[in-house]
């Protein structure tokens, strides 16, 4: 199934005892729909704030319903700020988790003197002048298979207990009007990767790192050396990629 | 002083006991800049769930600021969901409700199948299918300068006491991928005035309704005969117009 919401007033999407996730509204509203309760898998587990436009999730059920009119009916118990864009029925071996090739997320920055009543949500804003050239060089320079232990919070390291290598495939920023986006791409995200990224990129931005320095941070594999993460609103989940399948957004 | 703000978690912009109004968050912010009590006066008393790009307020003060330093003391006070975008001195006898000589008004319809998570605020979702072509002709028989009762509520006709004629100068459909926009411009508006528009218009987009209706409704000078009042969240007050000014937007 795939889903978009938005993050604001979620704890994230996992499940949290006493806490409002997505996965527990989800769930909740899956549980009406098919009579019997579930448990779902995200593609990608979005920390509090963190928005999707293309988050994938798997389920099992033994319900026999058309595959859309899972997704339409879900989306009458679904709470006004998650939708369910489609449903289909997959194989049995399907892990919307396990079998996802890539995620792409983009994090949105609001460069306007004045801060955005529209764009609050969904945006930082960064009203000081940023050399974004320098930013695209320091960000070309984390593509490839890394060993991202700078870019990685402790804790999830520690939590995860796997490895901190991933193969970042897109790290580019663009520039729209006022607003300045960075796509980033990867088989997979440990948590705060992506903001960590940013604002260390951001530091670049100012001009208090250069872009040769993403080497050097690199190669420390200390999380102390990278710059501060980003602020978690700016960022959404933009599409999850499956072998023999179009991209998910 | 221009202003932007949405106006979701707000009971409109005039100040009213014990709620949250527009008014009196900008007060508020206006007495911490300006060190005294401060009153305003709006272009237009956006209703509660109502949006503004370009809302126009004016007050007097002693204070002796630069012009534009106001503006930017003011949206440090300001919650996040209202801006001050810029702030002039103006001539003793300005008034932003009485000098205005134009309104414009966009009132935005989504029109996907499904309920959209990032336009629900600023939509209201209308996904059955609608002739645009014939709200365009409807439209087009309110431009002009008429009596408006047929699309005023019978409370505001009481409480102002002051003419339903009104001159409207535009009333435009435009599409915009899957959302629809209504352009309404005019010397005044009257209170729930374009949103009973709209849900007449829209009306006439489900064929219940000719477009040769509108002059009917009009000449009928009755609220009864014409259609609901679309919901408040898909309208945003865009500009005012002044005289020897520039649009304020």
């Amino acid at each position: 199934m795939g889903l978009e919401y938005e993050g604001t007033s979620y704890h994230g999407f996992a499940l949290q005892p006493n806490l409002r996730t997505v996965q527990g509204a989800l769930e909740e509203a899956l549980r009406r729909v098919l009579g019997h309760d579930v448990r779902v898998t995200a593609a990608g587990r979005t920390d509090s704030g963190v928005h999707a436009r293309g988050q994938v999730v798997s389920f099992s059920t033994e319900a026999r319903l058309p595959d859309a009119a899972i997704a339409r009916a879900v989306n009458t118990f679904l709470p006004c700020d998650i939708v369910a864009a489609d449903s289909v029925e997959v194989s049995q071996g399907f892990d919307a988790r396990r079998c996802a090739l890539r995620r792409s997320y983009r994090y949105t920055i609001w460069r306007g003197q004045r801060r955005d009543v529209w764009q609050r949500r969904f945006s930082t804003h960064v009203p000081d002048p940023l050399d974004v050239d320098a930013m695209r060089a320091a960000a070309e320079r984390l593509t490839g298979q890394h060993d991202f232990t700078s870019f990685i919070g402790h804790a999830s390291q520690q939590r995860a207990g796997g490895s901190p290598v991933r193969r970042v495939t897109t790290a580019e920023w663009s520039i729209d009007g006022s607003l300045l986006h960075f796509d980033c791409a990867a088989d997979a995200f440990a948590r705060h990767m992506v903001r960590n990224m940013v604002g260390t990129l951001l530091s670049v931005g100012r001009r208090r790192r250069s872009p040769d320095g993403m080497r050097e941070i690199l190669w420390a594999r200390d999380r102390r050396v990278a710059g501060p993460t980003a602020p978690a609103r700016g960022l959404t989940l933009m599409s999850v990629d499956y072998e023999n399948q179009e991209s998910h957004s």
